[in-house]
C-alpha cells in the first residue's frame, strides 16, 4: 500500500481527555476517532489492526473446533426477562423500542441468544459437546465510558459459549479454551498472565481471566514470586495470618472515649490490631430490596467489597449513610458482634473463626468490649479480605504483590443457571431431560488494539508488535520529489511486496523527511528502510522503531535483511 | 470439517411466513434463525457463506483502491440533525436515549459518519481522492420486514464513499465502481443486470442499480430486447410514443355523463385516448406541510409514482382522498388541465408537449373539454410515464420488456449535498474552500446471501454456486457404522483437504444414508461424494446437486474428478 492513497489522518494534537497512552496515540496516529462518549470509528490503520487481531482469534478458536455464528446485535428484550437478567443488568444494559412499540436491547453479551439458537435444534447427547462463537459488536452503556478503546460503550468482542452433558465435560472445555487463549495471546506478542476470578453479573462458578500486564490497567492482580498463582484481588486468597493465640477472658465493657477507628481503639488499649474487628456496613442492594450489612474482618485487614457482595449475593454494595445507620439501630465507629439489632444481617471473615479474645464496639458510643469470644456465637463465615502486598501464598508460601493488568479475557464455568432459566434440555443417554452444562468465554477484541500499545510504547509512539502491526515496513523516501530515490523506494517496495512482507510505501511527494520519520515513529511499523543520500552509494538505512538504531544496507541486501528481521 | 462436529440444525419445518424459497431453505437448511422481526442469526453455515461474500467484496473493493474502515453502529442524532436527514428520514431511523438522555440512532446508512470523519482531517485538494468503506451491520426500522434476509431489519451491508475535487473526478470513480460492482456478481456466479435507477432519500444526482434477476425480486427492472439499456420501473424512460398530429380546433365543452375514467370518455367521444390527457391527483408530503398536486399524462399512459414524487421533490406522495379534493376544488373524474383553482400544483408528462388538440376533464361534473392546446398554456413539463412492455427503446429502437430483479447493489454520484450541509470543505489548487464532491456506494451483502438462493435453488433445495457454497464437496459415508466406508470417507476427506478442497465429511454414526442425502440437496453443495455398497469393488459416486446425476468414480481418481468438476 502506498501511503499517498491511503487515509492515514496524523496529527499533533491531543484532546484533554486522553490520559492513557493507547489513548493519546491511537488518535494521534490516525487509527481511530470518536464520534460519541465511548463511540470510536476505526480509520483504515486501525481497521487492518482489529482484523489482524480478530484473525489470530478466529485461527485459533478455529483450530479448537468451535463454530462462528453472528447473532443479531439488536435482541428482542424477551430473551433477557426469560433470564432474568432484564432486571439484574441495570442501565448498562441500553433498552429501546421499536416503531412497533416492541423492547429490545443492544446486545452486550449473547447468554441468552445462544440458549435460544441451540435450544430446540440441539435434542439428544449424542449431538454434544458444541461451541459456539461469534466476533461482533457489542455495547455497554457505561456510566464512565473513558480510556479510549480500552473503556467503550461499542466495543468488537469475541464471545463464545459451549454446550455440555455434564460438568466434567465442560472442565474439558474451560481448560481447552485456557490453553487456546494463552496461544492467542501469546501469537500477539504480549506479556500477560492468566488469573483467578470472580464471575461476576454473568454468573456460574469458576472463571478466569487473561490480563495483559501493564502500569495503566485499571485492575489490580496479586501475583505470587515463586509459583504460578495469579487472582485479580476481588478473587484472590492467601494464607491466612497467624499469631500466638490467646487465652479466653471474660467478656468486659470499657469506655473509649473518642475511639471510632481501629488505630485509635488500638492505641488506646495498646493492643494489637490483629486482635480485634473491624466493623464494614454495607447498604446490600438487591432486585426488589436493601439490607443493611455488617460485615467484619481484623482489624489489620481490610475488606475486599466484590467478595463481600458476593458473600450475600447482592447485585451491588452501596455506602450505608447516617440516616441507614440510624434506621438500623447501629453506632457509627462503634458497632461490634453482641448484640446487633435483629434486622441488620453479618457476616465475618473466615480468619476469624475460632477467635476467642477480641476487642470489638459494644454498640454503643464511647464503649468497646474486649474478651469477646467467637466460638460461642453461631455465625456466617466467608472469605472477606483484600489480599496485601507481602501476605503469603497460600499454594506455594511464596509472597504475594500486586502488579496492574487489563482484562483482555474471560473464561466461565456457568453451569446451567441459563439453560435452566430458559429451559433448554437435551435428552440424556436414559432419555431424562437436562438442562444444558455451559461455559462462556470473552476475549475484548477492539480492547487488545489499546492493550498492545499500552504494554508497547514509548514517549515518540506506538510500538506494534510484529502479528499486530498494520504494516511490517515503512519505506520512506527522504524526498520523493528526487527520480532516483523515488523509483529505489519503487523497486524496495515492489520487491518487499513480491516477497510477502506487508510494507507500506511512504511516497508522499509533499511531505518533508522529518515529517515522514515522525509518522513512522507515531505509528511504530516495526521497521523503516529509508532512502536517502546514501543512496548514491549504493546504501539504505534499516531503522528498527523499538531501539531507534539505524544500520546502513547495500540496497541489494535489503529484502534478505527485512526478512532476517521480521521472521 | 466434520458433520458431527458442525452445528448445522436442519429442519422439515417451515414457518407460515416464509413464502420465498431462500427464506425456507436457508431456515429449513440451517443457515439462519429468527430471533425477532427482521432479525436473524447467521448459525455455523451461513456464517461461512456470509463471510466467503464479505471476502469477494472486499478482495475487488481494496484492488479498486478503496480503504476500509469502521464507523461506530450507534451514531449520534446530532450528526444527523447537521445533515438534515434527522427530519426526513422518518420512522425507518430508529433513534433511542443513552443512559444520559443523548440521542442515538442504529446507523441505517453513513453519509453522515463518513463526512464527520473526513472533515478537517482532509483538507487539501491534494489528499483527494479518497474512497472509504466498511461492511458492517445496519439497522433499518422497516414497517413491514419480510422474506427473510430480503427485507431484513439488521442485516450487513457494504457501503463505501468517495470524496473528490471535481464532478470530473466523481464520474470517473463512479465508473470504476460500476465496473468493481460487477466484477463482484460476476465471482459470485450471479445473473444480474445494471440498471439505471432513481436517487431517492440518499439524494443526489445520477445513480445505477445492481440487480439480480429472479422471479421473486420485488423491483420491476425495463430491459432492452437488443441493446444493454436496462432501469428500475421508477427511471426507466422510452422513445416517446408519437401518433399523427391533429389539426388545431376550437376549445369545446361537451358533456360526458359519467364518464369518469378515460376509457368511459374515450368511448363515449370514439376517440383515442392517446389524444386525451388523465389527471392523477396526488397529495405530496414535505418536511414542514402538505400540497394536492395533479399529475397530467396521456389517456393511453400510467402514472410513475416515483418519477411524479422526484418532479414536486416531496418526501412522498400520498393518495388524495374524497375530502382532499372538496378541500381543493377539485371534481374527481372531471379534472382537467384549464381553470384548476390556484392553490393546486400541476405537472404535466413531457410527452404532451406541444399538444394542440386534446380531450380533458372540464372541472365540472359531468363535462369534458375537447380542443385543449397545450402549446398556449404555461407549464411545468416532466418525465411522468411508466414505461410498459413493447416500449420502444429510448437507445437502439428495440423492445423494452419486464423482467424482475433483487436489489443487490446502488451506486450515487452525491455531489455536495452532505458535504455542504455539514460544511466539510476542502482547499482547491488556488487556495479557495470548496465541499467535497462525494460519491456513494453500497452492496447489501447479507441480501445476497437470499439472492444466490433465490436465482439458484430446486424443489429439493438450495444451489449454491462455486464462490458461495459453504463446502465444495460433502462425503457422504452410507453408513458410518461399517468400518470400511468410514475409514474410506475419512481418506477421501483428508485427501481433498490437502489438495486445498473446501470439503465436509458427513461422519454421522445415527443419521441413515437417506437422511443424510435429504441434508445435501436441502443444503446445496455442488458435489457429493457417496461412498457406498459398491466400494467392495472401488468405487464411489459422485452427485452434481444441479442435476442430481450420479456417475461411479473409480477411488482413487475421486480427488482429481472433484478438482476438475470445481475449477
Amino acid at each position: 500500500m502506498k501511503f499517498s492513497k491511503m487515509f492515514i489522518p496524523t496529527t499533533k494534537e491531543t484532546p484533554n481527555d486522553a490520559t492513557l497512552p493507547s489513548h493519546q496515540f491511537l488518535l494521534r496516529a490516525g487509527f481511530i476517532a470518536q464520534t460519541g462518549a465511548g463511540i470510536y470509528d476505526f480509520m483504515p490503520m486501525g481497521k487492518i489492526v482489529l482484523d489482524k487481531i480478530r484473525a489470530v482469534v478466529k485461527d485459533e478458536m478455529d483450530k479448537a473446533g468451535a463454530n462462528e455464528v453472528q447473532f443479531g446485535f439488536v435482541t428482542p428484550l424477551s430473551l433477557w426477562e426469560e433470564s432474568g437478567r432484564a432486571n439484574t443488568m441495570g442501565n448498562e444494559l441500553l433498552r429501546f423500542k421499536d416503531r412497533k412499540n416492541t423492547n429490545f436491547v443492544l446486545s452486550p453479551t449473547n447468554e441468552e441468544a445462544v440458549v435460544n439458537m441451540v435450544k430446540n435444534r440441539i435434542t439428544s447427547y449424542k449431538d454434544l459437546p458444541i461451541h459456539l462463537y461469534q466476533i461482533n459488536t457489542k455495547f455497554r452503556d457505561e456510566a464512565r465510558p473513558r480510556f479510549g478503546l480500552m473503556r467503550g460503550r461499542e466495543f468488537l468482542m469475541k464471545d463464545g459459549y459451549s454446550f455440555h452433558s455434564s460438568a466434567e465435560d465442560l472442565v474439558r472445555e474451560f481448560n481447552l479454551m485456557e490453553e487456546t487463549y494463552k496461544k492467542v495471546y501469546t501469537r500477539l506478542g504480549l506479556n500477560f498472565r492468566v488469573v483467578a476470578a470472580d464471575s461476576g453479573a454473568i454468573g456460574g462458578s469458576g472463571s478466569k481471566e487473561f490480563h495483559v500486564i501493564a502500569d495503566s490497567g485499571e485492575d489490580t492482580i496479586v501475583v505470587c514470586d515463586s509459583c504460578d498463582y495469579g487472582a485479580n484481588i476481588e478473587a484472590a486468597t492467601r494464607k491466612a495470618v497467624t499469631k500466638e493465640k490467646l487465652e479466653t477472658i471474660k467478656i468486659e465493657k470499657i469506655e473509649t472515649p473518642n475511639c471510632k477507628t481501629i488505630d485509635e481503639v488500638s492505641s488506646f488499649l495498646n493492643a494489637d490490631s490483629y486482635y480485634s474487628m473491624k466493623a464494614v456496613i454495607k447498604k446490600a442492594v438487591y432486585e426488589d430490596k436493601t439490607q443493611i450489612v455488617v460485615f467484619f474482618v481484623r482489624g489489620c485487614d481490610e475488606l475486599e467489597e466484590t467478595k463481600a457482595c458476593n458473600s450475600v449475593a447482592a447485585l451491588e454494595l452501596a455506602d450505608a449513610n447516617e440516616d441507614d445507620l440510624k434506621d438500623a439501630g447501629l453506632v457509627a465507629g462503634y458497632c461490634g458482634i453482641i448484640d446487633l439489632p435483629k434486622n441488620v444481617k453479618v457476616v465475618v471473615d473466615n480468619e476469624l473463626q475460632g477467635e476467642n479474645n477480641l476487642v470489638c464496639g459494644a454498640n454503643e458510643e464511647n464503649y468497646h468490649l474486649k474478651g469477646v469470644d467467637l466460638t460461642v456465637l453461631e455465625l456466617n463465615y466467608a472469605d472477606l479480605v483484600a489480599v496485601q502486598e507481602g501476605d503469603i501464598c497460600a499454594c506455594c508460601g511464596g509472597k504475594l504483590s500486586y502488579t496492574k493488568g487489563i482484562e483482555a479475557g474471560h473464561i466461565f464455568q456457568l453451569g446451567t443457571k441459563y439453560s435452566q432459566a430458559m429451559n433448554a434440555n437435551f435428552l440424556d443417554e436414559n432419555g431424562k431431560a437436562k438442562p444444558f452444562v455451559m461455559g462462556c468465554y470473552g476475549i475484548g477484541v477492539s480492547r487488545l488494539v489499546a492493550a498492545v500499545i499500552e504494554q508497547n510504547h514509548d514517549e515518540k509512539g506506538c510500538l506494534w508488535t510484529k502479528e499486530t502491526a498494520p504494516f511490517m515496513v515503512d519505506i520512506i523516501v527522504s524526498n520523493s520529489k528526487k527520480e532516483e530515490e523515488a523509483s529505489a523506494g519503487e523497486k524496495i517496495y515492489e520487491d518487499l511486496k513480491a516477497a510477502g512482507v506487508q510494507v507500506l510505501l511512504d511516497d508522499r511527494i509533499n511531505a518533508r523527511f522529518g515529517f515522514k520519520m515522525g509518522d513512522f515513529e507515531l505509528i511504530g511499523f516495526p521497521y523503516a528502510v529509508v532512502i536517502g543520500k546514501k543512496l548514491v552509494d549504493g546504501f539504505v538505512e534499516v531503522v528498527d522503531r523499538k531501539t531507534l538504531e539505524k544500520t546502513d544496507v547495500k540496497i541489494e541486501d535489503v529484502v534478505s535483511t527485512i526478512i532476517e528481521l521480521i521472521k
